[in-house]
């Protein structure tokens, strides 16, 4: 049976992603807005749109919280209700989740979901700190553990139990950078190759420089809207037909295993059971490569292949561009970049593009259903959504 | 036509408020959570309840953020998805609004909404420009402003257009701290006199040390669920029939009038209509009272009385408890405290107490209809919900 969508994306914008100097974080959300404005004529933003949810993970980066409302008044939205969410690095994952719930829960016919970071104006080792405080402050900062820490744990684990090696995670970093030169919103348009990669400077062994993601400034929103509504409004629609969150234990140290996230295995069998779609189905996702062996873990959590088989997975090509499951056609958060909090909603603008056939010289031939895979800080969060051409 | 449930509180539960040295907020919200917890014998937390909306406005604090999962498992309640929810000082009232959406969506039964802040772990300027993080960065904050200042200019907009004085501000000072002797939970259990307001030292002229809210450590919580299964789990009901947001411009300085807050008048107009209530239905209502200018305007805008009225009404002993409309009874955050995060719950815990007849010495007599009314920042957002015994 064909699953009901619980919503449908009815357009959807990005900012450029980059370092975008001189620029608050309600500059880039506006710009991101202005291009699903753009898409979307026959919407008149302030008189429409009701609410809108918007992910940032930090106040830190520009000593500004109350973001939700700053974003929304310079987007136009006034007086529509304005809300922050903030999961880490899932926080637009999140907030796509509670604009579904507020269009299911028939408050109102059209809202606007997205998210913002702006982070290059701080020093790098001030980015990584702020990064730090999704983690554990008492158990994991306290004693100096960082993100790259925290994944390199699990990249050792993963190479101690299954064999993966350096260039396995190599080649993720090596597929999505030849992906994001296709993507003019992409923050680094430039191939790498793998030795380059593994001669990079390391950063917390395994993961070297061009194993990590990028620190980007950026936004991305979504409008949503009731199934029945959306076809009056546009020919470009995509519905939304699973969502699934679920959260682990906050330390990875109390985790049963590091080599897999059992959030994130919890929230797409959520997600594939309310979509009542399987692994095979997915023509094209987004996941959350916020380090190589984040997207190699993920493959195996979203069933795209077995436990322990990640790395070979992305050695078959499976997952490039040309293969049977394009993973990360935008580049990902590798080389697309990672503002932290408009990760999520550019996930889904990417799967937009996808599966209206807007996607360009990045475009999947035929790509009808799509998942995205958010994770927050250590794999405490995650959040999987997937959508269907309508 | 009596208005129906759009969902039900069958539990509600408060940290002790105060200087709470050594413990972090995620053992403060599991305070509140253990005694919502205990208020609710036959609901298996860790089972039932699927999902958290979880308000904290800063991570500053604790450099803490990814909050919503860290209390959600101190608290436990894994896997359910967690997510923290910002809307500076409104951050919980607007938790309590997702929450109220999950529930109307169908997506679950049972949800836990609520709210944390701990922050007397940093020294009292920290604390300022931590809370300063809600006002505008570039047009607020670079230039000075805290929200001692925003407020003090409503305050002298406030007397300069209705004659509103010094002495009206600091009764409501004296009528919150009266209640709050009444309220085991609140921080400053003790009474003060017009005296001692008038004679305490200026923060921002015409706002005195004892016109303003203080920084307190604590956590509220709510278990939310559907109006029918609401009856199967406890006689301590309390329904929300009335919701509303609404957003204003971010900058004070690009308001209309500094007298009322737009936002909080459209809020409020959203939920009177969504619940078919009017002001003079209203019983009991906890407003936010940061400063005690707010409470005025407060009235003002909730149609408790006319405008440039506010002043007068305090006087007029109509909002002290033994009045026609108690106000505050918990203290308000004047004397009870304001731990930002957790204010808006913090609000709508008090009304469940007095909904369910359980508020003891401060009970207000046959109190049916309750209101809550939480701002964020100068009042660039605002949430109110009406309340009803069931």
């Amino acid at each position: 049976m064909r699953a009901k969508p619980l919503a449908t994306i009815v357009s959807a914008g990005v900012s450029k992603f980059g370092r975008r100097e001189g620029l608050y974080a309600r500059e880039l959300f506006t710009e991101a807005a202005l291009e699903a404005f753009h898409r979307l004529e026959n919407v008149d933003p302030g008189k429409d749109i009701k609410a809108a949810f918007i992910g940032q993970m930090s106040e830190a980066y520009e000593h500004q919280s109350h973001t939700a409302p700053i974003a929304a008044n310079w987007a136009g939205l006034l007086p529509a209700a304005a809300t922050r969410v903030e999961d880490a690095c899932a926080s637009s994952g999140a907030a796509l989740r509670c604009g579904i719930m507020a269009i299911m829960s028939g408050f109102y016919d059209i809202v606007m979901v997205g998210g913002v970071e702006k982070m290059t104006n701080q020093p790098t080792p001030e980015v990584t700190t702020i990064l730090a405080s999704a983690a554990d402050f008492p158990f994991e900062q306290w004693n100096g553990m960082t993100f790259p820490g925290l994944f390199a744990l699990m990249a050792t684990s993963h190479m101690h139990e299954y064999g993966t090696t350096e260039e396995q995670l190599a080649k993720v970093a090596v597929k999505n950078h030849k992906h994001g030169v296709l993507n003019p919103k992409a923050h680094m348009q430039r191939e790498i190759t793998l030795d380059e990669v593994m001669k990079s400077r390391p950063v917390c062994w395994p993961l070297k420089l061009y194993d990590c993601s990028l620190i980007t400034d950026g936004a991305s929103c979504l409008i949503l809207t009731k199934p029945k509504l959306a076809k009056k409004l546009t020919d470009n629609r995509v519905q939304i037909i699973g969502t699934g969150q679920a959260q682990d234990t906050f330390l990875l140290h109390e985790r049963d295993s590091f080599t897999s996230v059992k959030a994130a295995k919890s929230a797409a069998q959520e997600a594939y059971k309310m979509s009542d779609m399987k692994p095979k189905d997915i023509n094209v996702a987004e996941v959350h490569d916020c380090f190589t062996i984040a997207e190699i873990i993920a493959y195996e959590d979203l069933g795209f292949c077995r436990p322990g088989q990640g790395g070979k997975f992305v050695e078959s090509g499976t997952t490039a561009l040309g293969g049977s499951l394009p993973v990360n056609t935008s580049g990902g958060l590798k080389s697309k970049g990672h503002p932290v909090g408009a990760t999520g909603t550019a996930q889904i603008y990417e799967l937009y593009l996808q599966l209206t056939g807007q996607a360009e010289r990045r475009q999947v031939p035929d790509a009808k259903i799509g998942l995205a895979h958010n994770l927050g800080g250590s794999g405490a969060t995650a959040v999987v959504h997937i959508l269907r051409s309508d």
